[in-house]
């Protein structure tokens, strides 16, 4: 049985406890509104860990948009109902002023890496993500922190921020769950009308023929671009934010591949924002 | 005998060692050259903890100036010394390499309370502050860290970057240590000619002459001001940066002295800077 947890204080007290007799602790922040992509999170977290703990918070910080911030789905109960299927130990749901008892004057910026893609159309949301995960990481002291890989450049990110300030946790990446027909799992699916959501498997689609065309030899990031974006810009539902070819680790723009790299889109479907990527793997000479 | 560790792997394992049998750690950060203002902060970690780990780390990241970072005075067997006389288990003295082991995308940020003061003087200064001790209390996870009250500005911002990121350690602060005629001890007071080491001790006047007349009853900052000016001002081998009245916590400036306050003044003794700063408590009424 899932326990329900409200404060840091007392998720502080319950984790001590199993510190104290060398229990690991697995942590999975998520902003709920949970869904099989979380799911396969707190899959590996269960299987990696003695106590999984699911951090359950909205982080208003890292919204840009008002309007994105107050459509973002709410579903507490579903969501405990979620993580005592998976046995996740403690489900850590606490108030914006739990997090945030004051204005905070502390921020985390990670340069270079959070000013392309999403970063670009979203100002301030990685410096909120970045932030707010820091604290997390600081308030469970976690041994591993999972997150799934649709966030690829959130996921990049976290991983130089753990790296940089010698944060005592492993980040564990965790492959995109998707839909039978390619859609990746997303909180925000659930927003989309049904013309929108029958549009939406496009952007799957797209990466994936920049993904076949990259393994059967192909170099130039602008035809693999093209291919990506032909079948997205088919759907008069869908507007194209972004199409990029990146570096896995530093997400500089790739213009010839070399080692592997990763595609990255973002979509807007009406009010809804949707992203996706995958690796691309250059052909073996 | 204290023993010197180079390497963060080898900090880790020991530490995880003493935590196991739930001792608790006391975290001395500095940048060496120590001096009894130095050995204040030792005897004070020493009383308060099971194990004390002193860091001897340059940190360039926070030098805006390459001749003050060249200039800075490394005193390595004697500082081996210091913390042997004053029983400290651990000395930490990594080097550049080990603390950056590639160019640091991570910034951490204290807005408001880096803005002014010495702030003001030395851009970037207090980002490279927060961000090193950051990493230095991720690495050796201490119960307690040990600050000294001089860097009054530097205290301020570490104890706001702990509180809102919610670092799980006590930051303590330690009352400045003196020369017999009142100079604040500092690792660069050795690098002042004798005439400038002649000068020096009227910053402490200059302050204490503000504290006694707010414990008679002045309120008016720029009064208090004023007196702590008069003896500076005197003395030609002194340029004053800044002498300021702000609130102890937030660091803005105060008009009229209501609660505590602290004067705090930044002083050019030819290319050595000189800081000091003393509590100023308004006469009971």
């Amino acid at each position: 049985m899932t326990e329900t947890i409200r404060t840091i204080d007392a998720l502080r007290s319950r984790l001590a406890w199993s510190r104290m007799r060398g229990r690991t602790i697995g942590l999975v922040p998520t902003m709920g509104a949970l869904h099989a992509g979380h799911a396969a999170l707190l899959d590996r977290a269960r299987a990696e860990n003695d106590v999984v703990v699911v951090t359950l918070f909205v982080n208003p910080t890292q919204f840009n948009e008002a309007g994105d911030l107050a459509a973002y789905p709410r579903t507490l109960q579903a969501d405990q109902g979620v993580c005592n299927q998976a046995g996740v130990d403690i489900l850590f749901a606490p108030d914006e002023h739990e997090i945030y008892p004051r204005e905070p004057h502390t921020t985390i910026e990670v340069s270079g890496l959070a000013s392309g893609l999403c970063g670009a159309h979203r100002p301030g949301h990685f410096r909120g993500v970045a932030t707010v995960v820091a604290k997390l990481l600081l308030i469970a002291q976690p041994d591993r922190a999972y997150f799934g890989e649709k966030d690829f450049q959130q996921l990049a990110i976290i991983r130089r921020m753990v790296a940089d300030l010698n944060f005592p946790v492993e980040i564990v990446g965790v492959a995109t769950v998707r839909e039978p027909d390619g859609l990746a799992l997303s909180s925000r699916n659930r927003l989309l009308t049904a013309g929108r959501r029958k549009a939406a498997p496009a952007i799957f689609e797209g990466l994936r023929s920049a993904q076949a065309l990259a393994a059967q030899g192909e170099t130039d990031s602008a035809k693999l671009r093209a291919v990506a974006l032909a079948p997205i810009e088919l759907e008069p539902e869908l507007q194209v934010e972004y199409v990029e070819i990146v570096d896995p680790e530093s997400l500089e723009p790739v213009k010839r591949l070399a080692g592997e790299a990763r595609i990255a889109a973002a979509v807007r479907a009406g009010p809804v924002r949707l992203i996706d990527n995958v690796a691309l793997q250059p052909a073996s000479q």
